[in-house]
């Protein structure tokens, strides 16, 4: 599967376009002043401020947000976020050393261990950096940073592939690997595949490399990567390398390498991810528990965690689609990626919970013992920032997740109101997705058209050009050739569902949950009051849509009531309440309180 | 009230004589053996030696170790037992300071901080051995050990209520103040009441003194104890200090230090108390936390803190006697008590959680991060071990809870198989209990008896002489005087009941537990299988009795059984089982596996 680039695809109206202009109007805005107020941007100057020293990963933080402006600069002008960028930019190249190295906390509060620290996130950063700069070049916006991070990225390769004299062979936490992967792409140089192949391959092989934690799988060094066929570790640093080993598995047709991504995807979608899409359910080091151990007001969930499974699902669906790629997709975008970020699109989760007690958060505030606890409220940037701009980047990038091409076919994967030209054909969506399942196909041209039944939907109905049509569905996907001006008009059938965990997630025996299309629901005490772990749903026949300041589905429930005692004889008394449910990522909109997603 | 102390009652029978056999033959030879292993009786000869410095609260080991022999010796002959307790005593006498200090640690290691650390528990140690001492002179086995402890006692009082020179007001863990109410009890002597009065009363004045942990509360510091109105910080250090508070207000008659304790059982019995009779439910220092948060499977619940409560309510109950003291004792005793030694009398739990998944344990194993894992296993003595001394001294001395007096009634609040003269009259038991609810109470002499009706009892048939009498009840107690021989026979309903908690307690919301008498029930995957968070059991009206290493109950009740996907909108389907519960003090006695206690 080949994907369209999101600079060639108009995101047209609708969820998406509404989210985008508050990505580009506010998001990147509020968290550019974050960042500068927090010293993020001062750093890059390279002023030693023994006071103020940078952490070892802002280098990262001002990367992504760069690759934030590249994206929206890619599609509009915006003369504010150019200055800034060119002044982060001039900053950076600046202060690059005269052997293309930079990293503004190492070369000046500890250059003598320049490439000696393995976990301190060098790589990690570099990573960014030249994901940063490859957007940039690409979008047309600035090829300063682009020459500079080449010039770095030689560097790498000189002291890691070919002189071998650095402290480590691999980083602590994987980035590096897909972002040279995306400088070969752009460069058509194989020396960086090769190292990015190198990295790859190197990991797990060196288990005399200092950790930052005390277990080798934290950083996946367990084992070489190919024998590697469970998601273990820190989620962030996992799905990373995933990401990189699938893509040099399509590049180099490696059908081993690919099989092994395959395992990894298998682990993940089918033992170890949240109904949100989330994954890196424990606190213990943001990592991947054992098959089944998804806590729900535990969760961690990272924001960033999310984002990255989706890239890894696109990254698989490039070897060799299949619908349950774009499925899982969807899934993780409208809940754990949407729940990361508030409505008025300032504030951010980096931890993103599936279960809400506000005695929990008090509690935790009054003991000082915040390490273990979930926040109800999201924060503009906070100490450990790389959420924010990962997402602000996503999001602009959208447009690349809809249209692809197989062989001589047109995919249309997720439903979001947009247009593109693709295979010689003019395309366009109109939907009205999430919260409806009505979408409308204009093709102009030739295509063999694909298009994604959506797993949720209990059927579809179709016309084409007015016509009633019965769909010919194969693999989950509508097949249809089109020829001139088609207007192809889906109906898919949304509702209320619930849905039900596995039995070995034993946080969740006994109940279920309620999803909407592709939208995990949940309850707030802000629409139902107090502990709402009490409710019951027996049906969800009566469901109706309700007024509210988001999407609002009202259904018939009951709050099972106790005595007062702590414990009795008397079995609780079901209270007839009518519940009021919203989007997952809706929640923690309006003040402190409980939510719930798993119901009796 | 006024009770029988366990030397003037005999167990004749029944569960509690086994028990105390298994306690006296198997558990404190055991402990003595792993104590001598571990360097403990070593310890108490104060001699330096650097690589194998004793733990500062070893005295305390070795003191409830004194404590429990000195129960044993107080009813029957034990040589080696004697010898044991002599050379230890001996140890202890020996190397006493001239001033009468005595700490095997401080004084040998840290001589310059003798009294400088609060948090080190010194007075702690210092009151286990006067609790011992008391108990060793009051069973008429030593005298020695007595002498030592008063003038240890007399240096105590010197140094912090006469000159006020130590570096401290109060100790970091309670436990002096109600070994000095015990000390005071045995030698009459004033001046060990108003000691602990005053460290009572000091505690919470004093906000400049050292923590061990951050925050005041953990050490019942946060306010004057009189301030004090919910059960805060370590279960075990609140449960003490509670204990003295309680015997302080009666001997005083302080009323409003009564009501003090008073409230803080209801705190504790209303919003933080386990099924089990567990408090403490937090790993985060084994503390108490907010009302209604009693997680199963993360469960502190230690068995030291279940000890201490059964002894708080004791001691509420000599204030002014109600039978809702005694319920609770019930439920401690037979639940979270006994839970805490393993079926052989060698192995203790420390934590007893209250439901088990084996992949927690095995996963924690390989992570290498067992702080927050709860143990599938007893294990023989470990480094903090508190509890199994703690338990075998108060298992010994369970004839102490049986009988008591008020006025001129005769209560009896446990039927545990025993008899004792009290009142003038002969009395005695024999009961059933925990596994029936057939008793007969035998009387010879006059007595306007008093007999508890036990919480969970459904019913009670009386016969008087074979005569069939209706039972004249108030505030849960049978009133009956008797004149002469007279035998009474009850039989107190007895069946599997479900339990329910209170809607607040959100992880046992939808679920409910099952009571047989006193005992909660549990199954455990050794007779049930894998998984049995997905277990429901709608009904206990097939329940019957079941073979079974322990006592066993079968139940129809069916698993939910759900597709093998991760999430499905197919309902999980119920497969009919029949279920086997076991008392909950039985469980983990068959290797690791599963238990369960809230059944859906």
């Amino acid at each position: 599967m080949q994907t369209i680039d999101f600079k060639e695809v108009e995101i047209t109206g609708g969820f998406f376009k509404d989210l985008q202009e508050k990505n580009a109007e506010v998001s990147v805005y509020n968290i550019y002043k974050r960042f500068r107020e927090t010293g993020r941007f001062q750093a890059m100057k390279c002023i030693k401020d023994e006071a103020h020293k940078p952490h070892v990963f802002w280098d990262s933080d001002i990367a992504k947000w760069l690759e934030s402006a590249a994206n929206i600069l890619a599609k509009k002008k915006d003369d504010r976020l150019k200055a800034w960028a060119d002044e982060a930019i001039g900053d950076i190249c600046r202060n690059q050393l005269p052997c293309g190295y930079f990293n503004s906390y190492f070369q000046v509060y500890e250059p003598e261990n320049i490439f000696r620290k393995r976990p301190e996130h060098e790589l990690y950063c570099a990573g960014h950096l030249i994901e940063a700069a490859v957007a940039l070049h690409e979008a047309g916006v600035d090829d300063k940073l682009y020459a500079a991070m080449i010039k770095y990225a030689d560097y790498i390769y000189e002291r890691f592939y070919v002189k071998k004299d650095a402290g480590f062979f691999t980083c602590g936490h994987p980035e590096i690997e897909l972002a040279l992967v995306k400088l070969y792409n752009s460069t058509g140089s194989q020396k960086y595949l090769d190292l990015a192949d190198y990295f790859i391959e190197e990991r797990g092989r060196h288990n005399e490399e200092t950790y930052a934690f005390t277990y080798p799988v934290y950083h996946q060094d367990h084992a070489p990567v190919r024998e590697q066929k469970t998601a273990e570790g820190h989620a962030v640093r996992a799905l990373y390398l995933y990401i990189a080993m699938a893509d040099v598995a399509r590049i180099k047709g490696d059908e081993q390498l690919a099989e092994t991504c395959e395992s990894l995807f298998r682990d993940i979608v089918d033992k170890k991810m949240y109904i949100t899409g989330g994954t890196g359910s424990s606190y213990h080091g943001e990592t991947f528990t054992f098959p089944y151990d998804l806590p729900n007001i535990f969760a961690y969930s990272e924001t960033c965690s999310a984002i990255a499974l989706a890239f890894f699902c696109d990254r698989l669906a490039k070897i060799r689609n299949r619908a349950e790629y774009h499925e899982i997709f969807e899934r993780v975008l409208y809940n754990n990626v949407l729940a990361g970020e508030s409505a008025d699109g300032k504030g951010f989760f980096y931890v993103n919970p599936l279960e809400m007690h506000e005695c929990i958060y008090d509690y935790n505030e009054g003991l000082k013992t915040k390490l273990f606890c979930p926040i109800p409220e999201r924060v503009e940037v906070f100490d450990c920032s790389c959420c924010p701009p990962n997402l602000t980047r996503f999001i602009e990038s959208i447009g690349s997740y809809i249209y692809a091409t197989e062989g001589n076919a047109v995919l249309i994967n997720q439903y979001i109101s947009s247009k593109t030209e693709i295979g010689g054909a003019k395309v366009e969506i109109d939907s009205e997705m999430p919260y409806g399942g009505k979408v409308c196909v204009r093709v102009d041209g030739k295509a063999d058209l694909r298009l994604r039944v959506p797993a949720w939907s209990g059927g579809v109905a179709m016309r084409v050009n007015g016509k009633k049509v019965e769909p010919k569905i194969a693999e989950k996907y509508i097949e249809i050739f089109c020829d001139g001006e088609i207007e192809i008009a889906l109906d898919f059938k949304i509702g209320a569902r619930f849905v039900y965990a596995n039995e070995n997630v034993w946080y969740d025996n006994g109940r279920k949950a309620v999803e909407y299309g592709a939208l995990v629901l949940c309850a707030e005490s802000a629409d139902n009051g107090g502990n709402l772990r009490n409710v019951r749903i027996r049906s969800l026949a009566g469901a109706k849509r309700a007024d509210g300041e988001f999407f609002t589905l009202e259904v018939n429930a009951e709050r099972l009531r106790s005595s007062a005692a702590l414990y009795s004889y008397e079995a609780p008394v079901p209270e007839k309440i009518a519940l009021k449910l919203i989007p997952y990522f809706s929640w923690a909109n309006r003040g402190k309180g409980d939510m719930q997603i798993w119901f009796l």
